[in-house]
C-alpha cells in the first residue's frame, strides 16, 4: 500500500441465543477488523458463524474476542482466576472460535481479550503473559490486538508475537496513559467530531493524547470504535471519514 | 507392527470443576486412546488440559469427545439441535480440544461424539453428517471414531475422512447389529473374562457377535471401554490381557 | 366489579444481564397481569426485581413464568425431563419468583408455563399434572394461568387449584382448538384491529373462534398478548381499547 | 429439653447431576441440620430433592445453603456482587429451597452462607446486611446460621432475625477470632479426637479456643463438621460422641 493506512475494530457476536446487542450489520461497513465473542460472556456457535459469515461477504478481518465466562455479568467483572486458569480459558476460547471460523471458511487472524480479561491485560504483567502464551500455544501467527501503552503490548513482543495496539475513539485518557475510569467527567466522548478529530489527531501524531493535553508516544496500529452504545455507528462512519480525508487508507492489519 | 494391533479407547475427562468421576489414572494405564470430554457436557479448561497432560504420560493418543451442551444431563439427553445447531456445536468443541491439548504440547487426533450426540450419529444420518461436516472443516485430518455398523462410520468414508470404527467391550448386540437397550436383560456384560472373551472373539471373527449368536461383520478398529462404572478397570485389564494373549498389540489407530 | 370483566396479560422480564428483551415499560400500561421469567429461559435476579418492582408501580399482577433451562434456546426447545423433573424445575422457579417478588413487596399471585414447557401443559397430562403438582406443593393458593382448552385447565381442577383459562389475540385456532402452528400460513395476527375483533368476539361469545370460523366454548379470564413481536404493543393496546369499548373492565384475576 | 442441647451441621446436597461429593447418608446420621446447595455453586433441584427427603428421613432440619452462581468454581471464588445483587442471588435461591423443600413435606427452617458467601457474611458488614436483607424479606422466621463472632451474627440480632452462632470442630482459629487460612500449618484439624476434644472445651466454656490457647467468649448454638473431606464422617461421630458423653443432647436448633 501506498498510502498509509490504518485499522479500525470493534467487538461484534455479542449477541446470545434469541437475545441481539449491537448493530453489526451497520459496523461491518464502516470497520476492517471484527472481535468476535466466543460464547463465555457473549455469543454462541450459531452467533458465531453468523458473525464470521457477515465479516467475510465484507472482508473484514475476524478475531477471537475471549472473556471471562460470565454470562450474567457479560465479562465485565473481574472473576479471580490464577494466572493457569486464564491462559487454558483463553486458549478454550480461541480454538472455539478458530473452529468456527474455519466451518465459514473465514479463519480468524487475530485475538484481543474482553472486558475485564481486557482491563487485566493491560495493566497486570502476569495475566499478560497467560494471555499470550495462550495464543502462542494456540497457533503463534494469530495477531495479538493489545492496548496502547499496556503491559500486553510489552509481554507480547517479549514473547515474540506479532502485536498490534490500539487506541479508542471515544474514551478520554489520563496523563498515565491509562482511560478515564467511565464513572468520571469526560471518560466518555460522544460527540462523532470530536472523537474523529481526536482521533487523527492522535494518528497523526503517533501519540496519544491525555485528558490534559499531554502526548505519549506509542506504536498504533488500530483505532477501537465500539459498537453497542448509542451513536455508535455514527462515531465509528465519522473516525472513519476522518482518517481517510487526511489520506489514510483503512486497512486490516494483516495486510 | 508386525503383530496384528488393535486400539483400546475410553471416554475420560469427565470431572468437572470441584467434582471427579471415572479413574483417568488408572485407566491411562491400559487404553490406548482416550476421549476427552470438552466441557459441554462434562469437563472444563483445567480438566482438559490436566487428562490431556496425563495422556502425554502415558503415551496415550487422544481425541476431542464432544457432547451436547447439558451439564445437569451429563451429555444424556437428546436436546433437539438441528443438523446445522450439530454442526457448530461439535466445530466449537473441537477446536477448543485442540486449543487446550496444544497448551499441553499432546494434540488431538480424533473425534468421538458423546452420549445422546454418539446415539445420533450411529443412528440419524443427517446428524452423523453434521458431525463429519464438522471434523472435515476443522481439520479433515482429525480420525473420525464411530460405533461400528452405524450411520456415521459410512458417511465418513464417503466424504474421505479416515474412519475407525468400535465395537463395545461391555454391551450386548442386537441382531439388527444395535446396542441392547440398557434397561434389557443381559444388556450389559459386568464379568471381565466373559467381556475380555467377547471382545477376543468378535476381533478375531472381524464380525461383532450378536446376543443370539449371530455374525455380523464389520471392520473394527478399536475397542471401547468405559470408565465410570463399577469394575471398569477390572473389564479393561482383562480386556487387554485377553487381547494381548491372543497375539495382538494395544496400539492407537493413529500409528 | 359491576361491569364484566377480563384480564390481559404478557410474558415479562425476559431481558439477561446485559441484553434487553421486550417493552416492558410499554406493555405493563396495557395488561392487567404479568407473567415474569424465572432465569432458566430468561430473566435473572435483577431482572426478575425490577420487572416486578415495575409491575408494583402500575398496580400489574405478577406471577411466574418458569421454563426449560436452556437460555441459549430461549426456552422454545422440548428438553426430554422426567415428569419428576419438570416438577422440580417448576417448584425450583415459582419458589424463586416468590422470593424475589417478596422482596419487592409484590408477591406474585399466578404461575403460568412458558415456550416449549407450556406447549407441553397444553398437550401432554403427564406434565400438566407435574406443573400443578409443584403449584400446589409450593403454594395452592397461587393461581394456574393455562390455554384454554388444553389438558393443564382440566387437570388443575381436578386437582383443586384455582384456574384461568387464556386466550391468545395474535394467534388462529384449529377446528380442534389447538395453535395453527407458527409456519402455516394466517398462524399469526399482525393487524391490531383484527386482533382487537376477534379477542372481542371470543369474549363475547365465550367460545374460540378456529379458523374455519367453528365456534368452541371455553371459560376464559384471560387474554394473552406478546411482548417482544414487533408491533406488539400497538396489538395490546388495540386489544385493550376494544374490549373497553364493549364495556369490558381490564382487571386481573386475582380480583 | 432437660439436658443442654447443641446442634451440629453440615453442608449436604452438594453433588450435581451425574456428579457425586460427599457422604449424605452417613453425615446424616450424625448431624441435626443439614445445609443444602441451591443450584447455584452444587446442587440441582433433583439433589436438592433427594436430599431434603433424605434429611426428612433422619429428622434432621434442613436449610438453604446459597452460594455464588460458579459450579465450575464451587462457590469459593469470590465474584464481585453489588450488595443489592447478593441480596437478590440469596433471596433467589432461598426461595427455590423452600420450594422444593415443600414439595417433599420438609420446609427449611434455617438459612447458612456457603464459601465465598460465608466469608462475605463473617467480614464484610455491607455483605451480612444484604444476606439477612434477603432472609428478612423472603420468611423472617427462618434462622439465620452465622459464623460466631463474624458480622453477620452482629447484623442478624441487630435486624432482629433469630441468630444461632457455629464453631468449627475441624479449623483453628486465630486470636482475633477468624479461622487460620487452610494453608497455613495447623489450620485443619484431622485427628477425630482431638476435634471432638476441642468442640467439647468450647461449648462447655462457652468460648472459642484460639491457636495459642487464648479464649474468646461467645454465644454458640451449632458446631459445623464437614462432608466432603477424607475422614469427615470420622470427624463428625467423634464430636456428636464426645458432646454427649459430656451430657449433650444434640438437637437441632429449632427445637
Amino acid at each position: 500500500m501506498t498510502r498509509p493506512h490504518i485499522d479500525i475494530n470493534c467487538d461484534m457476536g455479542e449477541s446470545f441465543g434469541a437475545w441481539e446487542k449491537g448493530e453489526d450489520a451497520a459496523m461491518l461497513k464502516v470497520v476492517s477488523s471484527a472481535n468476535v465473542a466466543c460464547g463465555f460472556h457473549a455469543g454462541d456457535p450459531n452467533i458465531m458463524a453468523q458473525t464470521f459469515a457477515m465479516a467475510r461477504e465484507r472482508n473484514v478481518a475476524v478475531g477471537a474476542h475471549p472473556g471471562f465466562p460470565d454470562l450474567m455479568g457479560f465479562g465485565r467483572r473481574h472473576i479471580p482466576y490464577s494466572a493457569g486458569e486464564v491462559e487454558r480459558l483463553v486458549a478454550y476460547q480461541i480454538g472455539a472460535a478458530q473452529a468456527i471460523s474455519q466451518t465459514i471458511g473465514h479463519p480468524i487472524t487475530h485475538v484481543k481479550a474482553h472486558g475485564a480479561l481486557g482491563n487485566l491485560a493491560q495493566q497486570d504483567e502476569t495475566m499478560a503473559r497467560a494471555i499470550c502464551n495462550a495464543i502462542k500455544a494456540v497457533d503463534a501467527s494469530l495477531i495479538c490486538l493489545a492496548i496502547a501503552l499496556g503491559q500486553q503490548h510489552r509481554i507480547a513482543e517479549e514473547m515474540g508475537l506479532t502485536v498490534v495496539s490500539e487506541i479508542f475513539a471515544d474514551r478520554a485518557y489520563t496523563d498515565e496513559g491509562f482511560l478515564v475510569p467511565r464513572g468520571q467527567k469526560g471518560a466518555v466522548i460522544h460527540d462523532p467530531d470530536v472523537a474523529a478529530w481526536r482521533v487523527v489527531e492522535m494518528v497523526s501524531e503517533g501519540a496519544i493524547i491525555t485528558i490534559s493535553g499531554k502526548r505519549i508516544e506509542t506504536p498504533m496500529g488500530s483505532v477501537c470504535v465500539h459498537g453497542d452504545a448509542a451513536g455508535a455507528v455514527a462515531i465509528a462512519q465519522a473516525v472513519r471519514s476522518g482518517l481517510e480525508k487526511q489520506g489514510y487508507a483503512i486497512a486490516n492489519f494483516i495486510h
